[in-house]
C-alpha cells in the first residue's frame, strides 16, 4: 500500500449535532477544515447530499475529482444510509472491507461502517465515527495497541490490540449530567459555567468510586441544602461523581496508560480524574478523524 | 400517654406536588380522606394559610377544635415555614419536640421535622415526610427494627432499631427514570404504557448488580436498535437495570427481610427485584403517614 492517493481528500465526520470536515492533499496533510453545527438532525427532509454539497460546493471546484469519505451517524438508520456494523474484533482492513458507497451525482463518497461488539453476553455495544478516530490516532499507540478513551455524551473505551479494535464500552455519562444539570431538582441548585478541575470535582471522582450512583447524586442536593457543597461547585461535583462512576467501571484497578481522543476542556476534566486515580494519561491529536478518514481513503483505493 | 387525644385531628401529607389529608377521630380513626394535586410548588404566591384551607374547610366546619398537624416538603424552605432538621438517630419524642406551630387564624396548626443522617462523612442525607410515615408503620415491624424501603422519585432506606430511626440514604431513581424517559436518546424507543414485572425487568435487574450504571443504561439502546430487546420492553428492562442499580447499594448480600412503603403498582416492582435477590418483602399500609401523624399529636397533647 503506497503512503498516498492518487487524488485530494473531502474527510467529513458528521454526528447526530454537528458537521465536521477536512480538505486534504493527496499525502493526507490538512488544506482546509470546517465545522458547522448541520448534523444529521438538521437536515431537511433527510437530503443529505444537498447538505453535503451547501457545506464543500468550493473545495469540490477545486478538487473536482477529490475522494469523499464520511464516518459517523450519517451511516446510520437515521442517515444518508445505514451502512451494516463491522463485528469486533475489527482491523482496518474490515473496516475499509466495509465501506459502502453513495450515489449523489458529484463523484465518488463513501461512507465507513461502525462497529458491534458482541463480546459481552446480554451487552452489545455499538459504534459509529469513534472508530475512524481511534484507527487515525493508531500510530501514536505503543506497538499498535493500548486503552483510549474517548469521552462526550457517550464516552466510549476502546481496547486495542495488534493494529485492531478488539472492543468497547459506551458510558452514557455525558447525557445523564445533562439531563441532571437541565430537567432535575438538582437544576435550580446549579449556577451557569464550565465544570472546574477543582477540590470538588476531585472530591467527586473519588466518592463515585464506591459505587451506588443514584445515591450519590442526591448528595448534591443533601451537601448543598447543608451549606457544606458551594451552590457554584454543585456542577463541579456532579461531573466528577459521573465521571468517577464511568471511571470506576471502565479502568482497572491497577495503574494503566490511558489514551484520550476529544475536545480540550472535557479531555482535561478526564485526565485530571485518571491521574487522581493513579493512571498516567496521553492526549492524542483531536484531528485523529482526519487521519483514520485518510487511511481508509487509501486502503480503499489500494484494494481496487 | 393515653392512647387517644381529646380532640380530632386533621393529618395531612403535603409534598411538592401533591397534597394528601385524613380526617381522624381521637382515637386515631379515619373518618375521611382526600387527596389532590396541590403540592406546594401549586401553591399561589406562597399562601399555604388560604390553600390549606380551600382544602380542609368543610372538615374545619364539623370539628373546629380539631388539631391540624402536617409533614413533607412543607416544612421545607420552599414551604409554609422552614422547620429544622432533627438529627438521627432520632427517636419519635425527639420528632415530636422537633414540631414547630404555624400562626393561620383557624385554630391549632403544627408542621414535623425533617430528619438529618450526618452519619457517613460527605454524605449528608436528609427527608421530609418519609419519617412520619415509617413512624406510623413502626407498630408492624419485628421488636420495633428493621429495614424500611419507599420507593418513589427519591427512594429512601431507612434503618430503623429500638423504635428509633437510626439513618437512612435517598436513591434518585424514579427521577433518573422519569428524565431518561423523558428527555433522553432512549426516550423514541420507549412505547407508552407501565412497567411490567416481566423477564426483561429482572434481567434488568440481575444485571444492575454488576454496577457500571452507566454503561448498562447504553445497553437499552444497542439491544433495542440490534433487534435482542423489543421496543415494548425498553421501559421495564431500563426501570430494572436503575432499580437493580439501587438495590446492589441498599441492601446487604445476605438475605434480609425489606419493609415497603409506597404506591402499590411501584411497590410491586421493588417487591419482584427484592424476591429475585433472595430476599423477603412485606408490604405495609400505604395510610401510614396518618398513623404516624396521629401519633405525633398524640406525644405533642402529652407533653403539655
Amino acid at each position: 500500500m503506497t503512503a498516498s492517493l492518487s487524488r485530494a481528500v473531502i474527510a467529513v465526520d458528521w454526528g447526530t449535532s454537528s458537521f465536521r470536515a477536512y480538505l486534504l492533499d493527496p499525502q493526507g496533510g490538512i488544506v482546509d477544515r470546517r465545522e458547522s453545527h448541520g448534523g444529521i438532525l438538521r437536515v431537511r427532509g433527510g437530503d443529505f447530499a444537498a447538505a453535503l454539497l451547501v457545506e464543500i460546493e468550493d473545495w469540490l471546484k477545486q478538487q473536482p475529482d477529490a475522494l469523499v469519505i464520511m464516518s459517523g451517524m450519517i451511516g446510520s438508520r437515521q442517515g444518508w444510509r445505514e451502512v451494516p456494523y463491522v463485528l469486533c474484533p475489527a482491523t482496518p482492513d474490515e473496516l475499509a472491507e466495509g465501506l459502502e458507497r453513495v450515489d449523489w451525482g458529484e463523484g465518488e463518497a463513501w461512507i465507513v461502517p461502525g462497529l458491534l461488539d458482541e463480546s459481552r453476553p446480554g451487552q452489545p455495544d455499538v459504534m459509529r465515527g469513534e472508530e475512524t478516530q481511534v484507527l487515525g490516532a493508531q500510530g501514536a499507540l505503543p506497538k499498535g495497541g493500548g486503552l483510549v478513551c474517548l469521552p462526550g455524551t457517550h464516552s466510549k473505551w476502546v481496547r486495542v490490540e495488534g493494529g485492531a479494535i478488539q472492543g468497547f464500552a459506551t458510558y452514557m455519562t455525558g447525557e445523564v449530567y445533562d439531563l441532571l444539570q437541565g430537567h432535575s431538582i438538582l437544576s435550580r441548585l446549579m449556577t451557569k459555567g464550565a465544570v472546574a478541575v477543582d477540590r470538588w470535582f476531585l472530591e467527586g471522582v473519588m466518592l463515585g468510586q464506591a459505587g451506588g450512583l443514584l445515591n450519590r447524586l442526591f448528595s448534591a442536593r443533601s451537601r448543598a441544602l447543608t451549606g457544606d457543597l458551594p451552590e457554584d461547585e454543585v456542577r463541579s461535583y456532579l461531573s466528577g461523581l459521573l465521571i468517577g462512576d464511568e471511571l470506576a467501571a471502565a479502568v482497572p484497578d491497577e495503574a494503566v496508560e490511558v489514551h484520550l481522543i476529544g475536545a480540550p476542556a472535557l479531555s482535561a476534566l478526564y485526565e485530571a480524574a485518571l491521574q487522581k486515580l493513579g493512571h498516567s494519561v496521553v492526549q492524542l491529536d483531536g484531528d485523529a478523524v482526519a487521519a483514520g478518514l485518510f487511511d481508509l481513503a487509501r486502503r480503499r483505493e489500494a484494494s481496487q
